[in-house]
């Protein structure tokens, strides 16, 4: 024992041992970013170890040219090393929503038995490995990601139809943060175990030590279930807060967006095996919509965890999973209340190229306009026909001018998004005539844009409604770019209204702007006991509806658009459980 | 701005505010103990605030005898203020163990209209208290449970049958430990969501600075059933886990066992009622086996939460309730491996002592004795015989000594109990005339003792049956004093048998006494690859089904025992969500 000298040393280096792991190492090499991503998402501030921006010269010198060369090979070939070898090859239907010309990427279609059997045998040295080494591969697999950005916006852009800046940032960057994030959070749960203790205490005369070992366990399975339009968001933290907890992953793409997903399994995969472990702890399972495999893979007794992105139908029915650990995002009825604005012009070109991007695709695109008889602003009250008046005309600017169309819209992902407008602005016209029905109007037809580089781009731009505040039509997701603008009796009544739908429709991004700090109170303590958040007056944040890991948490999990939240601790802290054994010493030693 | 001097100053101290809150106030009163029993959970050593011994000179003066008199004052009486003050009064079916007579203790039977109506009210201004002021509250009311913990032993005592000790350490200091342990989880969990942060970055060229907030939201009302023998160990997590994280609770004892849960929550109620807040945030349900109430307080529409302890079926109904965050513990076939000792009388006397203790009705009471055809001790091998035969001698040293056995055995809660203990002892009689169909033998028949205090008390010493490996008698959960012991063929089979057991039917606490290193390295693997907790060479610990909050993990929740762990992070981060605000600063402020 060292004399007590007052001065506090350093704790002992352990001597680094010539069997530390490959994922030993990484955790070592990545440790400074976990460090300030654990930092940072603590304090809740920006962080990012990731390049939003595609700029050539941030990059490796032909990064991007490499990517492109990527997709130019993969395009009509099998791409390898994302299941058992045993699986045979398989054709989705994968279409480009910018060029609609087939990908042709074949890939492996294993079937459960394969996929199980496979995980069977993969996962116990995983479920061995110390938490530290899980996470040191996870930390690695995301550095890998990021190193192939160029290679997955090609992927994302052409199977999502995400424009290519959105599809480089926000399933690049963005979606990499969300992964990070998880394994910070998954880390920061499993650290809060202590491996070992020395316990002691007197059991009446007797002096007691109990030597006490913890030890994380997996809860098995995880299948991820990824959404068609934005697949890495959900999907990145899911496949990483359930690798680091030490349970395998089968991860289950939309069957018209397998590439994005295929390419990140693969890399996950090769990264497993670079450090010593099974490539099967990842799996991509693939179906089509005709046969889809989703229940198989959820019914097998190996799974115990879910993670679902997309319709709140399926969402719902997986909610009733009791037999599984089920994390959902889908959907909901975003509001926006425009009751002041400081400078009004600004709000409304936030507002509508928000509407415009990506064309509506996105979980947190503002889809219910509530409008007072005036909106106030500096410069006097503007009455709601000329807020609708304004906001139109923003739209049909960003709608109008291809380049900028294209860079904001981007593609629509799937035809039946357009079919379903269709229907809905056709019934619409028909109440039009019959209004005393159903009084939504037709504020601004959807149309398709010309895109500049892709002339055969599903394309559309927003399709506006004006529908009254009674109306039901809006209280449920309309997918895609639609919208609709509400005019309301007063503030209050957009408020109890946008709260209402909330609470019972759903909301993963709420928006209201207003000058008056007293109302802003009031929206915020509505929307909080609604069970949803809220963003105020984002104009200079482009879009406004961005999200940032580390920051804001995404989905509250208290009302209907999903029951998780990215990331919080309960997104990670029932994926593992605690043994312990615990040994009495003998008197001697005690 | 400070200048940089180099020195590390100390934080501003806010000044004390004239409006801190008494919830506040207990906070920074029971800081240190939070702080001692935050640092004892992490690092899993020993340690509690609060007296595990009865002995008069630890206590103030009187206590004692203060406990006495308001045990005999309450018979015959009406407990008040566990209840809305509208409920009508009701006399529930208890009767004491030890004195086979009725309490006589009346109740607020409120209806589930009167809870959740008043609940309703109750809950908006706990839910946007301080987390802190929460954990203040929580804290206080442990305080004040701690100081009323003779008469919570003598209510403990008259209703579950425990034995005086058991009642004052057990349902006294041990549960208040896990009591606080829930409120140092949650705490954790809640500490871990910053209260605000400044977001500052740039979106192209815009520097944009938002104002975030978080608040911390709970889930809605909690449920908590208390089981008849033990009620305060699994009640008081789930009372104060869900206090602390903003949740009202409806706390639902067994009818057999009102009058300490109504104690406690008389005392909780108080609590919050000094404190500022409405003492409806806790609310005591009452019913009869007959009349049961538990599903009318689940099904209701404002329930999130529920905690339940007692049997396997109703816990597995309630699992399967999708729609409601669902903590169980119910009942394993907790095993012992005998492979070996260097002591092995003082292993059958631990052993011994831990089935007759509170007569087998403790979910960490041993089950299954798995015995080889020799035990290794270092005076050569024993043969099973011989180890069966000094086993029920020290079985019998417990029973057949009044005074032994009244302060270890205690009273048999329910008169079911002893009625299962003889129609398994009469078929296990019939079967050894037929030992083709089924081979049990009855080793030793479970007893009444007399006991010297309570003449008429309900008491039982052990029923030790012997079983064959193969027979499936042992396979399920067999509530009171009846074990078995298993002759295997070799250790391998003990550990093949007692492992898999764990798996398909649940352990709560399993045991094995080993001398042999690789041995216990074997079975810590298999018990912790079922998904269950093992103590080796338990001896000195006394009793060696002891379990220790802030160092073990109670329960796994990876096999059938339960799906909930006292306490780990999983046990508090879902009961509370997170919604947040963020505002953009406008161009100047930011």
């Amino acid at each position: 024992m060292k004399p007590a000298t007052g001065i506090v040393e350093p704790p002992d280096i352990e001597p680094e041992s010539a069997t530390r792991s490959q994922g030993d190492q990484w955790f070592a090499e990545h440790a400074e970013v976990l460090r300030l991503a654990d930092a940072a998402s603590r304090a809740r501030t920006a962080f990012t170890p990731y390049l939003e921006s595609p700029r050539a010269h941030l990059h490796p010198v032909g990064a991007k040219a490499r990517g492109q060369e990527w997709f130019a090979a993969v395009r009509n070939s099998a791409l390898s090393g994302t299941a058992p070898d045993d699986a045979e090859l398989f054709l989705p239907d994968e279409i480009s929503p910018f060029t609609q010309e087939p990908l042709g990427v074949r890939y492996a279609r294993p079937t459960p038995e394969q996929i199980f059997s496979a995980i069977g045998n993969a996962a116990p040295s995983w479920a061995a490995a110390s938490p530290q080494e899980r996470v040191g591969v996870c930390l690695e697999a995301l550095d890998r990601l990021h190193q192939d950005v160029f290679a997955n916006a090609y992927a994302t852009m052409h199977t999502t139809g995400q424009p290519f800046i959105m599809a480089f940032a926000g399933s690049g960057a963005n979606s990499l943060d969300r992964g990070l994030e998880a394994v910070v959070y998954a880390m920061r749960a499993m650290a809060d175990v202590a491996p070992a203790a020395e316990f002691r205490r007197s059991f009446g005369a007797a002096e007691v030590t109990l030597d006490k070992r913890y030890q994380i366990r997996p809860r098995g399975v995880g299948v991820v279930i990824a959404c068609g339009s934005y697949p890495a968001w959900n999907a990145y933290p899911a496949i990483f807060a359930n690798l680091a907890t030490g349970n395998p992953v089968v991860v289950k793409p939309h069957p018209a967006t397998v590439l994005p997903v295929a390419r990140a399994v693969q890399i996950v995969r090769a990264v497993l095996a670079e450090a010593g472990h099974d490539p099967n702890l990842v799996i991509m399972a693939v179906d089509t919509t005709d046969e889809p495999i989703a229940n198989a893979l959820i019914d097998h007794p190996a799974t115990a965890i879910v993670d679902f992105t997309g319709s709140p139908q399926y969402g719902q029915e997986l909610e009733q999973r009791f037999d599984r650990l089920v994390f959902t995002e889908t959907a909901g009825t975003n509001a926006v209340i425009l009751e002041s604005a400081r400078d009004l012009d600004a709000v409304l070109v936030a507002l509508a190229r928000s509407l415009c991007l990506f064309s509506g695709q996105m979980c947190t695109t503002p889809q219910n306009v509530f409008v007072p008889p005036v909106v106030q602003t500096p410069t006097g009250p503007v009455p709601y026909a000329q807020v609708r008046r304004r906001l139109l005309a923003e739209i049909d600017r960003v709608a109008t001018d291809p380049r900028i169309a294209a860079a904001t819209c981007g593609a629509v992902h799937s035809q039946t998004t357009i079919a379903a407008l269709d229907a809905l602005a056709e019934s619409s016209q028909l109440s039009q005539r019959d209004a005393a029905h159903s009084p939504e109007h037709v504020l601004r037809q959807h149309t398709a844009y010309e895109h500049p580089d892709f002339p055969r781009a599903r394309t559309c731009t927003p399709l506006v409604l004006e529908s009254a505040a009674r109306d039901d039509l809006h209280r449920a997701e309309r997918f895609g770019p639609v919208s609709f603008l509400i005019p309301v009796q007063d503030r209050d009544e957009a408020l109890a209204l946008a709260a209402a739908d909330a609470a019972a429709c759903g909301a993963i991004a709420s928006y209201c702007y207003t000058t008056d700090l007293s109302y802003a109170d009031a929206v915020e303590s509505a929307f909080f006991a609604a069970g949803a958040s809220i963003g105020f007056n984002l104009v200079r944040q482009a879009p406004l509806n961005f999200t940032a890991a580390f920051s804001d948490y995404h989905v509250t999990g208290l009302n209907p658009a999903g029951n998780a939240c990215l990331t919080d601790l309960a997104f990670v802290a029932s994926r593992f459980r605690i043994v312990q054994s615990k040994t009495e010493r003998v008197g001697a030693e005690a």
